[in-house]
């Protein structure tokens, strides 16, 4: 079972007050670029893991999306997205993706944000997401990068020009990591990215786009903080087609 | 063109005297990672590109590989190479692979060791590889991680635990890095993993595997200084099919 540390009263207090909990797909950096790897979804059925407050599902049906299945481990984000969400074609459904199964050979898109990475046994999970996508469907998902979580102490460094720097060790040693973020002791997965394309590949997936997250131009100079995600990658982007 | 830098006497010097010049292929830590990646060789079309001193070139000979055309830049290499072969099925040319053309649908293997990442245009190499080979062919390539390679100071840091940490900064910005290794002023290209990857998809390649080389335990126990490649991903090593 996967820690559920969203449900943690002081995470979610953090996580309600992230620019992608309070203004949505638009508050996350990220999002242009993973837009750009969707497929279009007019009549779709989609399965979002890790729904989350159901942001993607609410837009994803104004895109045209037959249905939307929203699953998530919180209660907290399941209670507050169905509360949010007057839609009989979108259902929330509280999930914990470690245990997950879900029928054959039943979606167009699984589409999952910042979820896989809480997740110890992802190769159980890709099959059983291939298994639940219609031949040449995709999946499209993001995980924080390998680079960003492998090290003991991941927190900016400088280097001897002063330049923001990223440490990294432990790469190669898959498993654990435990971060103080919002709370302490966020439980997450680290493998590298070699693992995680190789488990997509060997559960049946063609590998269709890889992106490592970097700002624009134009999003740093809207939002300076975000210049530093021009140093080390921290999001990974897949698309991968069953 | 790309740089010769192999043709520095400094750099051919020091190059000489690493193990992997000097004990070939079982000198690469890597290589059994690499060889597990290799299709059958047996009556197989080869091009090696970057073939170096020819150790890959002989030994798939001796796989039963039918002919094996080697191409290097360095006149000093393709002299060696020549020296040591005495095979009328290889053929080692010197060659600048940011200018190579190779006749289409010509091999059934491609190979290439820690060349790609000397080369700035990839996506000319990637396409021009791919006409080269027959439908279902492998590609199967290791190039520096860019991992290793993005940073403005690559060299070893140590974190407040005192374990080894690898620098990264400037991960996102593409282009030229000049390092002094053997000699000064060696000058690589530096991509991200999703840049490598997108275009081999790009030029028509389904990606087969891809490994973030990381030495064995038996390899640490013979050689006590790979440990260190265990903290940070140092080759990236991709096999992709035609």
């Amino acid at each position: 079972m996967a820690q559920n540390i969203y449900d943690n009263p002081e995470f979610f207090a953090g996580y309600s007050q992230l620019p992608r909990s309070i203004h949505g797909l638009d508050g996350a950096p990220e999002w242009p670029a993973v837009r750009a790897m969707l497929p279009r979804l007019a009549r779709k059925r989609i399965v979002d893991l890790g729904c989350g407050f159901g942001w993607f599902a609410r837009w994803a049906r104004r895109q045209g999306a037959a249905s939307v299945l929203g699953l998530d481990i919180s209660e907290n984000m399941i209670a507050r997205a169905k509360a949010e969400t007057s839609d009989a074609a979108i259902e929330y459904r509280i999930s914990d993706l470690e245990l997950l199964e879900l029928p054959p050979a039943s979606f167009d898109l699984a589409y999952s944000a910042l979820a896989f990475h809480y997740i110890a046994d992802f190769r159980r999970l890709a099959g059983m997401v291939h298994r639940s996508l219609r031949p040449g469907a995709h999946l499209v998902f993001t995980i924080e990068h390998p680079i960003y979580m492998a090290a003991a102490h991941p927190r900016w460094w400088t280097d001897e020009d002063g330049r923001k720097t990223w440490p990294v060790n432990r790469y190669s040693v898959e498993g654990e990591r435990r971060t103080d973020w919002l709370a302490n002791g966020v439980v997450k997965y680290h493998r590298t990215i070699g693992k995680t394309l190789n488990t997509l590949i060997g559960a049946g997936f063609a590998i269709r786009h890889v992106e490592e997250f970097a700002p624009t131009e134009a999003q740093i100079a809207d939002n300076p903080g975000l210049e530093e995600e021009v140093e080390r990658p921290m999001m990974l982007l897949v698309s991968a087609q069953a």
